[in-house]
């Protein structure tokens, strides 16, 4: 039985789950899955839990092939979904119970096409099966906030090669988001202006660190970029929700992100990177301290290569030493040749 | 030239340091390292700046041999010595020159020889010369905060086998150092009691998640252990500062270090780890924004085992999911066999 517990000493929220242990290749990155077993292949639906969110063109029935991408629970799941969500403290410990939703968006059929080599209308659809999952996941009430992430290649803890996203449905509001939504309340409470609104003002004024740049948005080496060739992608529009973004808006943000992982598999010989997706927590209680620190917030995308384990102490440190100036891996990243 | 970045979304900042991309072994770990043209190894003193620091017991001169232990400037520093700390900001951005010390402490002349296998005494001079080094880095009041790590085995990151730790000395306090201080706050604030001193006291009463403990520290799992097999290192004095401990208290951390290191060793197969020493900023300012922060916090020592890239995607999402209960792990390592 998964549970969550809270470290009093950092605030920081674990998911306990025993169960994940039983996931067959823990340990093993499977780039080279046999077709015949996969859960992820074209024929294979019956592998995996029922779907939750597919897409049909040819209006075919769910848990069979037609499909262009689904979404299905995740065989080894983080959180359980029955239940309630109930506080149960340890003396000076926290201890929630671990409900929550654990899916895993499969992005294509093909067992080899990375995301970003898939035409723009493939990307745009992955994008609209995140908004439309986090829209239906809302509904939940006992969920807080909702995770969206995906881990490309071995070093980035991804353990099969077909192209696929996680989503994670929390009781709670991670730490990470929680810090995120303070400082830019405290930035908006000084200057009376949104932190990220000035911060895109400052990335198009200085220019040196942008990547590349649409009508919707703007994807940039982030000035304090904790490992080289880090990239953020931002919205031009203020909203702190992901799930607002409309059509028009994500067939934008599907150029920019296909552009910035071209771009990046260029410049670094096809990286493994961990991607997040960065959205205001959905729903607030008092035990999130979060009342009213939404609307500073916008929702963000952060692509976070991983090259090798010289990043790795910084795990355990919090503490980041970066050789490559971002103004540096943007520049690169501008003028690598994608073949495009 | 290094420069100090902050990271205005999540309030980290960040070490530039294109110096370091100089380092001959950055993706390499050199378990083999000829011992003809390691710099740590004993009758090679020169090929490493002068030491800082060193015990020598014959009384020899610096910089030859003698040594039972060495502390060295890095060849390849995060940061510089010399200069003053200038806040530079760069619009809605800030930075600072990268001033600060990074230096190694050589554990031992033994090439082969782990921390947890030397004797009490060969733990306890590094334990001493941490304290030692701390004292005379406080002394210059350019520095706020003083990191004391040690990185194990080539998934920590560590990129030699010749057993040392590392000493960083900051112009700013950093994010995870300033959360920590603020959650004890928060904690006083609320109860009027220490945080510390309640989770010394319920792991002593829940006793499941304790691996040793002796007359001045416990060694424990903690309850929201972010990986299998994480361990706290608490001393049973309240003190913010590591510097405060005396010898008496620094040979019983010297047992319960080399208790913990050994036992996770035979419980894992000799896996590489972080170690963090969690001591308060040795110095604040307004913009830190620790006044009176300090004497609610217990100086502390985390190890964090790495194994393998499962946990890879934790560090870019900052969200952590472990599938094994501290309270199993240290019963494990309560039990497990270690041949002494």
């Amino acid at each position: 039985m998964p549970e969550l517990r809270r470290d009093p000493v950092s605030g920081r929220w674990v998911i306990f789950s025993p169960e994940r242990r039983r996931r067959p290749s823990d340990y093993k990155y499977m780039s080279e899955q046999d077709p015949a077993t996969s859960p992820f292949a074209y024929g294979n639906e019956h592998l995996t839990p029922p779907e939750v969110f597919a897409v049909r063109p040819d209006g075919s029935a769910p848990d069979g092939p037609g499909w262009a991408l689904r979404v299905v629970p995740n065989r080894y799941p983080a959180l359980r979904i029955e239940g309630d969500v109930k506080c149960d403290p340890h003396g000076v410990y926290d201890r929630l119970g671990g409900v929550g939703a654990h899916e895993v968006v499969i992005e294509t059929p093909e067992p080899r096409l990375a995301l970003e080599d898939q035409p723009l209308d493939g990307v745009h659809r992955v994008l609209e099966a995140y908004k439309s999952r986090m829209l239906d996941l809302t509904r939940d009430h006992r969920f807080h906030y909702i995770l969206i992430f995906k881990n490309h290649g071995p070093l980035a803890g991804a353990t099969l090669m077909h192209a696929h996203s996680q989503i994670v449905a929390l009781p709670v509001v991670p730490m990470v988001v929680f810090q995120q939504l303070e400082m830019a309340r405290r930035y908006a409470e000084f200057r009376e202006r949104g932190l990220f609104e000035d911060l895109l003002r400052q990335e198009e004024r200085d220019r040196d660190r942008i990547v590349h740049e649409n009508s919707g948005f703007i994807v940039f080496c982030p000035y304090a970029s904790r490992v080289p060739f880090e990239m953020m992608i931002l919205p031009k529009r203020a909203e702190p929700h992901y799930t607002s973004a409309d059509t028009g808006e994500l067939l934008q943000l599907a150029d920019a992100l296909k552009t910035a992982l071209v771009r990046l598999r260029h410049s670094l010989d096809g990286p493994s990177y961990n991607l997040v997706l960065r959205s205001a927590p959905i729903r607030c209680s008092a035990r999130d301290r979060l009342t009213h620190l939404h609307e500073d917030y916008r929702w963000h995308i952060e692509i976070m290569p991983r090259l090798g384990h010289l990043a790795g102490f910084e795990m355990g440190t919090g503490f980041f030493i970066n050789s490559v100036l971002p103004e540096e891996a943007a520049r690169h990243m501008r003028s690598v040749h994608t073949g495009e």
